[in-house]
């Protein structure tokens, strides 16, 4: 029975709880969700600095959901904030966030995807990950929305237009085969627009979810985790105690 | 019930009916599981000649597939011989390969992956789709055992200590992370090689049958197929029917 | 006397016979050229499936050509089918393909080209023989006709008109400085529209085949023919004899 | 008179006060230099971990170091840890880094250089920042010393020789033009490194201290600043304030 | 105190002395300037012929400057005529140009830079020198003014708007993050254009002249200079001497 | 009848009178060929100064060529010196160079191609030419031999045995499949080595001579010349006049 915790990487109360239904309707049968967020934080992360500022807390929690003997925890944020790190300090546990895993899956639907997102300066960031994960020739165009995260669902309606604009741009004009939906606030919307425009619409929430549970099910049967050779190799505990690292932080 | 059949794509009695055991281990629990081979053809695919002869008996056989109403199709060589033709030709089936199916999960657990082929043929072959699906950055080495396919099981006691010898050297010279094996007649063997090198190595065949899987769920749950804008825009039936393709052929 | 194989790789009576003509035309006057086509199959060849279908009945053209003591065969489209493959199984006569022979071409007359198409189909699968031969950084644009490859002939002056329209585009948005015609079946074309638009406008079928003259000499005068180390290594023709490939295919 | 202030972001003791000295040799006349460490933290930053830790605790002293004055701040660990987040949050103060400062300055004295790091497990993270900043088409290769950013210091003599052969390796076999010092705890040999290979050796300590006096001269003559346009727009302060963000973390 | 010498490489009497009086507004205090230009050559260097013409002159005017002891020189048109040679004939005096300094600048103040040129023809040479350089991936667009560089300051004001206009395109639609001017001969404009668009506008002689002042620095103080490893290592004086090349060109 | 001169660009005798009857050899029945060298110059180019310097002479001794009514100039040295200038100030000649040409036609006989040099010092020079050209992606290595450009036929025995030994471990190790000869002097030597190591080896003198051939007979065929618009857009003539550019130089 896969144990997953989905983290709400922000503060202090999470930017939506009703991301807990979504993961319920989604997940396979045997799959336990528990969903959480951080004590403290900013509501968003479109900065580095609030990004950057989240990192520690969201590390330990991950940390402490590896310790309680979970099998996976899904990262909420399409920055993809802290994931090397995340796979680094943990032990065999599976960590997956929602721009690589849309990134994989969406390569596998078609030739070229555009990404969504809310405003342009999300772009140097996102781009980033496109890069480090290998996925720049695959795409086809961001396309802006003007919004802020926060703004997602104040007017669902107007959002849904806006998206259903934007998407059918990215395919007629920039030649997109697949849609991203570039932040997990934009959940929810998936569904109508694919059916608008007709190609694949990637919800990253969902993305990361059915990877995370994907990569447990690899993992208990054939010993896939990440390697800790190189990138991945683990801090010393000895640091880690002799410095009270886990104390002072 | 996903029903998911794997095709040995080689005539006119499959490289290996063991196959069968094999996926009947690693399936899902309620996953059906299927094993077909062509009635004709090679009976390995390391050249391109023979690759491109039995593409069309390949791609004959999917649609056929398709037709039966199963789930998905697994093309059961490491050149993933007429992916992309498949996946325009079938309208709403999943179709892996095993080459696609490995890069994508050997880069989630590590920044680099080597590649253990059998013979120095085979790179310009594979370095083709490495580029063609985006990881080429990702790769580490490639690795020969200067065997041919035919070869790998005749003395299975030596290949695995020439994979141990490869991989080893793939780890400490080469940098690499994971290994793939890079061949699904090297099946039998990511086991023992993964504890002897404490690194994942990742087995295609499982790979491309785990993708399968998964990838039906997606469809099934979030209606998530191949685009049919552009790249894979089917042919149309009139075509086909007046030209009478499926009688010629 | 060098003799040269034009094939229209379509059948059952080829896309085109008046090719013969062109041909004749354009060749040096020492050589000798013969047209063929294939004795089944689909009329274009825009689909994936419907260039993996034909490959084999190619690759067996091109292996009977070259038997009966041919200098060279020239593959009629645009995708360039079975272009590697036939490199492979041919002991030392030339083989050529439009695409290849029109890339190394205009990159020789300026920095960039673009390359006019029928529909957005093509695009994915050009773009695969763009990177793999080497010419992406090349690329001004695509300019797409919206036609298919058997309307260009229909109404000439109309294919005439929108090609003026789309290669000066092409030039003075997209900065291009060469226009390639991208599909065989475009033939006809190239002298009013380089007259019109005073940049070099290239042919893909005379691309093709001037460059297999050309080869033919060198490979006359210099022995330079396909190296047959690594990637264009021939299969064994014991492995051809036991498998009986040549008798089921 | 510019003020700069170098931050050496380990805690609770910085990793070296000796740097100081350094800084006080190299230093423009007019220049007024400071040092600093954080309060807390561990003592190195070779893993994902650690870094991401002390990132927060680091941005808010180049907040501090900006808003008490200063002209610039420069953070002294080859990874450039926060580099972005601190140039977002930074109104006009300039902020460099010891890898971007290198780069750019090793890239002006050769086509290729060497960085010699302390072990295997940096070479992901350094190259990210080679990528990011785009250099990674300079780089001839990674010489690892086989130590640890704490032992360089420890038997000065065998870093100094072991140093020597690196360099030398990477001159000889991978025809390094420059040499980089990857890690600011190596400082104090690049001189005799240098007069023993007879190319330059960058000390990644000055080049991003000397980076810091020239930007600071360029910003006070020309007014060239950090762009805030998309990537580097600050994040609001009505937000920061609502969200008690200086408070809480 | 470092004596510097801008080159302007044309001839008879340079393009304009004017930039004589903008280097001793921009230079530090202690600097010593000097403007030289060729005795002879076209008055603009936008052809690939004129460039190739001056550039013998160039170099033996840059190899007179070291040799009267100067500390270095900057090569004052924006194609970086010579850079390369320049650096190979040198002892270990400093050589600057335009485009290099400008592209290095440009790229820490913003993720992207757009180049404001006077004609298309100029695209192909400069991005020779951004490949080259290893930039081309900071490159947001090339904007075009549709003037000669003798153009620019005909009418001072029109040019001005020009820039303004092309700036703000660059901005919008292109997300350039930072300008540079893409032609020593717009010399004058920086200022205005910087504080009508709120981003860095990078003016190339500023940007050449610093960087020779801080890499005279940097040489003076740790012994930096271009290697003469490989790519820059000087022609043999036996064979010059033996084939009287100073004599003869 | 095709007329085409071969320059030696290099004074006051040329490098290699030989060379003249190693084209007539080659030709074509109907080609003439004139062989021609600078009248002052270095004896070899292998630095960047001496190819500067020559190129306004060969560049002028190009014009002379065309004026005279020639059909074709090629240029005799492996950096392909002027070669971009040369198309630039061409009415409709035709102008080759032994990388451009060697690069082409190497890519079509295989993957990879290794290229043997002389010394280090001229890698960075044709690596700018491999990636201007697009073909940095072709290259399996450098092989050295150790020599200047001068050495080559001083002892041709040695020679012949060094590029054996070179070529071989280029196939074996670094997996080419094809051979460059990468400088015009190492003439004389490809047959033996051909046959020797039984993979195609391309001399540059030949490919440039052939490709000039046969750009002629295209050119005179279907009027494909260089493009004139951008990159090679020729100086206008009323500036040259003006500027006495012809006197002057």
């Amino acid at each position: 029975m896969p144990q997953i915790v989905y983290i709400d990487p922000v503060g202090p109360e999470g930017a939506c709880p009703l991301i807990k239904d979504e993961l319920d309707k989604i997940k396979r049968r045997e799959t336990r969700v528990e969903f959480t967020h951080l004590k403290r934080g900013p509501q968003h992360l479109e900065y580095r600095y609030y990004e950057s500022l989240i990192i520690p807390d969201l590390l330990h929690t991950i940390k402490d959901i590896e310790e309680k003997g979970n099998d996976a925890a899904v990262i909420g944020c399409f920055y993809d904030p802290g994931l090397s790190a995340a796979r680094e300090i943990t032990r065999n546990m599976v960590v997956t966030a929602p721009a690589e895993a849309s990134f994989h899956l969406a390569s596998k639907y078609g030739s070229k995807f555009s990404i969504i997102i809310g405003r342009e300066k999300w772009i140097a960031r996102i781009t980033e990950n496109l890069i480090n994960y290998g996925f720049e020739d695959k795409l086809a165009s961001f396309k802006t929305l003007e919004m802020g995260v926060l703004d997602f669902h104040t007017d669902p309606k107007h959002t849904e237009e806006k998206l259903k604009e934007k998407a059918l741009e990215a395919v007629k004009e920039d030649k997109a085969e697949v849609i991203i939906l570039g932040c997990t606030m934009q959940f929810g919307f998936y569904k109508q627009l694919q059916e608008h425009i007709n190609v694949p619409v990637i919800d990253p929430i969902i993305a990361a979810f059915k990877y995370a549970e994907f990569l447990v099910e690899l993992r208990n049967s054939f010993g896939w985790i990440t390697s800790k050779k190189y990138t991945f190799e683990m801090p010393p505990d000895e640091e880690i105690d002799k410095w009270k690292i886990r104390e002072i932080y």
